[in-house]
């Protein structure tokens, strides 16, 4: 605590990222990171972009990007917002839509890093509890906030929520701001975009950090109607007008490029997700229903805290939240099959009934 | 003007940086770009690093970046902080440093996102009148005040404070933050960095835009006290745990390292805003004695607007601003020498006699 620091600062609770192992003999299985590279194209893109042209600014329209993207989702590039990543985005989204004072909903179990912003904005937050299944009750969105966000396909749990039920929130609040944080939705859940034509009040987040295996280069997408992209600009365009830089941009821009590569990519992974939920089951293990990139259990007879520890001893890192409702469970990022089949190794191992209950 | 946007996106009025032109054909001389490529060490060290690492986050704490800034400075880790452009910095640490309804002071004529900044934030800010050379009032700056920022070399005139000055401002605001914005220091200014070792109050801040022709890659520095670089680290933490992405980290290392070369580029901008200034004198321009990589210049017979219409007009484009007491003076980038003589010589034409009146 520093005399230096803003009242904010000293209040706020920071967000903690999950750990970036300096020690690479780790399976990382703890960010949600895509364990495939990503597109050659993007690849041999970035190594064509690293000339002299580094010494300019980046267009901080992000204008090609956005005509690429328009047309991946048939949308216009009014509807297209490009920032530093998503958490950007919601940084930028919770500025620009919601006022110090004003309280927003989102479920209890969600991304840790909303209730973070709403703090740092004075935003207030209410948080409406999923049930004992980590189901959000869509009902009790319906009016009673000033924006409401939702992460579907949920995180830490990788439950979807069904557009149905996005288009009855929608409506229900068709005068308050409604983010959809999509960063998971190329695995499997039913993105909202459609209900862009639809509707003025949604606002829908992506990010090449999963699915386009891009983390390592800071790009997200905000998609709306033009007032709430205009919304957004004004905000960057009061914080860092270039946010995204030249290498990012070209390197998005040949990751929407490639479907082919993406089509690939996504299908392994949901193929992954579904063998090693099937083999985990087998072992005991509560699976929720995923359509993210990482799967979210827990074991009745070891705690996760302990199953936590006991794949770090044995190089495998995985997330676990120390939180009310979900402590006793662990969210693991799929890999590839023989990272998953190490990891299963590990806890097959682990669970075996002891010959020699003294060990 | 959105229903949908929060009270402050609705008031706010965002910065508008210099125009970034889709045809190429511009002498760019209006966003203060370097007008020499990056190292050749940066551009191969990003070929190599453009590889499936991509995939995986960065180091959110820049680690080895700040390793060698470290070194480069003679300074410690821990008085080092990275982000996405000096911009992310300011704003982070107007979040960090200031409270909404504190008052900051700055200069009247400076760098027109300070205001912007704290508008966002709700942060009072009172301007400090620069005297009719544009210098600074140093005196003007002792106490009264909840923080300081002062662009050295400031923006747009190029003016340097001596580092006595700024010393005596840090020790008359001792427990006020005062940010010293070096963005140009590296043109012939004097840094404070010396000045962190004995005073805990400041904040310096140094981009790798300018003198190290990285303006495509995002990337700034704060150099300060270990509780200012935890601040702006809990603002980060609060915001994108990952701002600076894998290439641009990769690419900051590398023009660091390359000392040989930065002393290179920037002797020969100082030189060629030497020789551009002393031709603009003898066509009668009043030329403020910079020490940043760009000149501010005025004519008494033709007004600056004038001549920034006839600029574009022959494809130069430099930087005009409409605001009290600078609005006839052009801010003019230092180009090569090549782009300098053709800039000269556009004016030269523009205010030699003309033999017909009438044309």
């Amino acid at each position: 605590m520093s005399k230096y620091w803003s009242n904010i600062v000293k209040e706020i609770k920071p967000y903690v990222p999950g750990e970036q192992p300096h020690n690479k003999k780790f399976i990382k299985l703890n960010t949600n990171e895509n364990p495939y590279p990503p597109s050659i194209n993007v690849i041999s893109a970035i190594k064509n972009a690293a000339n002299e042209s580094l010494r300019l600014y980046p267009d901080p329209t992000c204008n090609e990007l956005k005509e690429i993207v328009a047309q991946y989702y048939g949308l216009k590039k009014e509807h297209i917002f490009v920032g530093n990543g998503s958490d950007e985005l919601l940084a930028f989204s919770f500025l620009a839509f919601f006022n110090p004072g004003d309280t927003i909903i989102f479920p209890d179990i969600t991304y840790t890093f909303y209730e973070v912003y709403a703090s740092l904005f004075r935003i207030n937050y209410m948080t409406i509890p999923v049930d004992d299944n980590f189901n959000i009750p869509i009902e009790k969105f319906y009016g009673n906030n000033d924006g409401i966000i939702i992460a579907n396909p949920n995180a830490p749990t990788g439950i979807a929520v069904h557009i149905d039920s996005i288009r009855n929130i929608l409506e229900k609040n068709i005068s308050k701001v409604v983010i959809i944080d999509e960063a998971y939705i190329d695995f499997g859940g039913e993105s909202s975009v459609e209900l862009l034509k639809e509707y003025p009040n949604i606002l829908i987040l992506h990010t090449l950090s999963k699915s386009r295996s891009l983390a390592g280069l800071r790009i997200g997408l905000a998609l709306g109607n033009g007032d709430l992209i205009e919304g957004l600009n004004r905000v960057k365009n009061s914080i860092n007008s270039y946010t995204v830089d030249r290498i990012a941009l070209i390197g998005a821009e040949e990751a929407f490029k490639d479907k082919v590569y993406f089509e690939e990519v996504r299908a392994k992974i949901i193929f992954t997700r579904k063998a090693i939920s099937k083999k985990l089951k087998e072992l005991g293990f509560m699976v929720v229903d995923s359509k993210a990139n990482f799967i979210f259990i827990s074991h009745p007879k070891v705690h996760a805290l302990q199953l936590f520890k006991k794949l770090k001893e044995y190089g495998v890192l995985v997330r676990h939240f120390n939180r009310p409702r979900i402590d006793n469970y662990l969210r693991v990022s799929i890999g590839t099959d023989e990272e998953m089949e190490y990891f299963y190794g590990v806890l097959k191992d682990l669970l075996r009934p002891s010959p020699n209950p003294a060990r």
